[in-house]
């Protein structure tokens, strides 16, 4: 397994596979990586066969945190996120650095990309920047990597969206596969944000994924009105002290556009904050 | 030759070439070809070699234009551009049309590239939506070409300096060349625009060119207040009375941005009406 650092290395690298015609199949990380990204790897594997090549990047990426969330203190453990990758299987780890990925020479950084649509929603709204560094950095991942195929996990349900937007809008040559969501035995949605939570808060996240089977269960013979439903989510969760809703949104998972009506075929994604900490998780109904 | 009118055949197309390592020069344009954009082709054929791909687009990109400008009027002329290419060696032309670059089905058009520094002053605040049009259409472009050199020329010198910060900071995988002005024989830098032009106006618009000459012998002995350079300019077109002056600036080529001295190796660029049609030109002093 190689680690390229050099952004201009990662981009050699990626012409050469291109010129021998070797598959490259992409996932991006911001690292402290768990059995959800490694989820992401073997699909990305399965992709592009055993002769492919799969490229994890590691990139704590400062565009997509807002100035008052948890860019200094997110979890990193490269030495830890090394041997995973290797024993995933991993060929290439790409972990730039901020100056590799932002170079403030010669008149600094000054191109974004923004999705105007499928982000203002749920995550755009609550953190109103996120998804113009999201798209920002994914479209510089691909010139630097030039995969065939990249794989998002569905637990970023609205960001995998506005990436497949994004890759159809510009005519990226990247096929996106969006993987399911792996979960802790208890039903938590695996994130890398879990390690924040103290031991009860801990506990209580479950309510997440519970709430998400309690709207499917209240769909499941019948249209509820998606207001109603909230209101009862909303109480549902209220009974985890720790716990405070930041949305909780029913929604076509085409458009991302909310629903008055929810039924089966629906999507719901909600956030929930416990202290400092804010976690998301979605299902189809 | 070959023309291709379909994104996705256009991306396939590329694919294999890759797959073939043949290189690939690119000159996108807005068709109604001139002298100039052949002297573009030419460097581009000379950049790739004889076994090289040479792909030209004729593309007249909606979101470039304002509401007010000339998108309806713009000169068209296919069969013409089709002998000219093919007579200039032109291996593909991309011609698509607006439902191939943004088409308005599920869920619409929702993606933009946007340079936020370079773009600004100039063109960018004449024509405040121009640059972001023309980053992403270059954009989608480039990933659908996938060349290896792309070329562009010095006439808008501006645009070139704005497609190669984004080139940079997206880490497109594409060599920007920039090619210089072709010019009529009394100076008149080479437009499509310039069909718009009444004889009376033809003959007026040498303006442009002799007002750059003008100033180049101002500040090639010294240094001049660019204050006191344009309010000279501004006399010396308005000696043709169908010139109305739109911009006249003094620039730093890096960082495009003005400078309150010029002298030799600044950038002078300017931007005249006649009747309506606007007429740009530029260079170093």
């Amino acid at each position: 397994m190689r680690i390229v650092k050099s952004a201009a290395v990662m981009q050699q690298l990626a012409k050469r596979w291109q010129a021998q015609r070797r598959r490259v199949g992409f996932v991006p990380t911001m690292g402290y990586l768990h059995e959800g990204h490694l989820s992401l790897v073997r699909r990305a594997r399965r992709a592009v066969g055993p002769r492919g090549i799969v490229v994890v990047s590691i990139y704590v990426n400062p565009t997509q945190f807002g100035p008052k969330e948890d860019l200094s203190r997110y979890p990193r453990d490269f030495p830890r996120d090394k041997k995973l990758c290797r024993a995933a299987g991993v060929d290439v780890i790409f972990a730039p650095d901020d100056h590799e990925m932002y170079p403030q020479s010669s008149g600094g950084y000054s191109t974004i990309v923004a999705e105007e649509s499928l982000s203002r929603g749920m995550e755009g709204a609550s953190r109103p920047t996120h998804f113009c560094g999201v798209t920002t950095v994914v479209a510089k991942l691909f010139n630097l990597v030039l995969p065939e195929v990249a794989v998002f996990g569905a637990k970023d349900f609205q960001q995998a969206a506005v990436v497949q937007r994004m890759v159809r809008d510009l005519d990226f040559p990247v096929k996106i596969i969006v993987a399911p969501t792996h979960r802790e035995p208890d039903g938590l949605a695996m994130s890398s944000r879990n390690k924040y939570l103290t031991p009860e808060q801990r506990a209580q996240a479950t309510v997440l994924h519970e709430a998400l089977q309690l709207a499917a269960k209240l769909v499941k013979r019948k249209t509820v009105s998606s207001s109603a439903l909230k209101a009862k989510l909303s109480q549902f969760i209220a009974r985890r002290p720790a716990a405070r809703v930041d949305y909780i949104e029913f929604f076509d998972p085409q458009t991302l556009q909310p629903v008055e009506k929810a039924a089966r075929g629906t999507r719901l994604a909600l956030a929930v904050f416990f202290g400092k900490t804010r976690l998301i998780d979605n299902a189809q109904l």
